[in-house]
């Protein structure tokens, strides 16, 4: 978070955005820990269930949209590293503002990815961890989507502010493919596979430390059982998180020299 | 979770509560170790600092009661585990009901202990695991307590059901001092230091198994650093979330008769 604290102009460092990246990987996999407490509980998403007046959706949709809107009033969009679901219903923050530092180009502020997060969340990545069932829980359940979701979100729109250090660090590594628009040319240049192939591997193990179940006696702690499939959270870093992010970092840099 | 669906009336035993209670204290350290990415920011907790329009109060509290508003529209207090902070300002659910299967004794709906976490939350815990600062994530920060906060509640308030299968289990040793109206007798049969100290011990391991930074590098991750210092998670189950769990229990057993 000390990114884009006031005091943090300075701090933009691949070391602090390296920390920030890792620690955000914690927060994914407590969330989709959490999220596995309760079933699919399908009709939480299903438009023909919740039939709330004046709204036509989910509850799903329902709660996420007004929560953001609840969330929007309070300041938390204000924040560069914060990114809505719902960017078309939003007030304006009510609270006073907060001096953010704008260590991002300008043209970052138009780059979005929400709906394809959502897309990915709940058409593919939901089924692979929340097991069958419906305990009844749907707006708990639908709160703890929405924490995954945040949680994905900020970490996929961080590629921003790691597109920004990169492009501090070497602007001639750049911007040739910068001012020839050539996405291919800086996807190759953001792309580092024995990097990626280590985070997958140490998310895994995140979701093996985090989603064991702990108790006193050491022996049966090491049973093999975890909240969530280790391979699955490598796999939605592999396929999704990763992948979209670099998307973010090429869209950034598309425009980095606007 | 499965203790309030509508397919478990007979699932209620011992060990499927205490299975509950052992999963809930991963959700408490999780949230917890969650609230310490941010620093304290007080502004959050500031009467004069939100200034929102209609609204005089924090703006924690705007957004505890907002959110939990939104949450009683979507149906989260018809299961009898959730109990809200704001209880006067709650609309009716706008969705289907659910069936949960009522295994509570009726007047255990008016037992809400909220007050007391709510002061415990923030007069004693928060100021032990957040660091000091401000990053100007207010609204953020308020949707991490209130996490800390729902789960804490669901922890303590889970002491109905703690009592319900104590008393189903053996009526006999409670109905004396139920009759009696004699809350230190209560108390007394629900204290059993072995396991509380059991408890605290086993919450610490978790803030030390589940706070740790995992790398690849094995060495480098046993070095006794934890997102929340593993002695606060023990203190906070010691001094409140056992105190007033069997708080609780004792107000639940005194009407357990009527």
């Amino acid at each position: 978070m000390a990114l884009c604290d006031s005091h943090s102009a300075n701090a933009l460092t691949l070391e602090s955005v390296r920390d920030s990246l890792v620690r955000q990987e914690d927060t994914i996999v407590y969330a989709l820990i959490e999220r596995a407490r309760f079933p699919i509980n399908s009709p939480a998403y299903d438009h023909s269930y919740a039939k709330i007046p004046g709204f036509s959706g989910s509850l799903l949709q329902f709660l996420v949209r007004e929560t953001e809107a609840l969330q929007a009033k309070a300041g938390r969009f204000t924040n560069p590293e914060e990114h809505p679901f719902f960017p078309d219903d939003l007030l304006p923050s009510l609270v006073p503002p907060y001096n953010y530092t704008q260590v991002l180009h300008p043209p970052a502020v138009f780059i979005n990815m929400n709906k394809s997060i959502w897309e990915m969340y709940f058409e593919k990545l939901l089924a692979l961890f929340a097991a069958p069932g419906d305990d009844g829980n749907y707006a708990s359940t639908a709160a703890s989507d929405l924490v995954c979701l945040q949680a994905l979100s900020r970490r996929i729109h961080y590629g921003k502010l790691v597109a920004e250090v990169k492009f501090r660090e070497s602007p001639q590594d750049y911007e040739p493919a910068i001012r020839a628009q050539d996405r291919d040319a800086l996807m190759k240049l953001l792309t580092f596979e024995s990097v990626e192939e280590k985070v997958k591997k140490r998310v895994a193990k995140k979701a093996m430390v985090f989603g064991e179940d702990v108790t006193l006696d050491n022996k049966e702690e090491k049973r093999g059982k975890y909240k969530v499939d280790p391979s699955i959270v490598s796999r939605l870093y592999g396929e999704w998180v990763m992948p979209l992010t670099k998307l973010v970092e090429v869209e950034y840099l598309l425009h980095r020299l606007d």
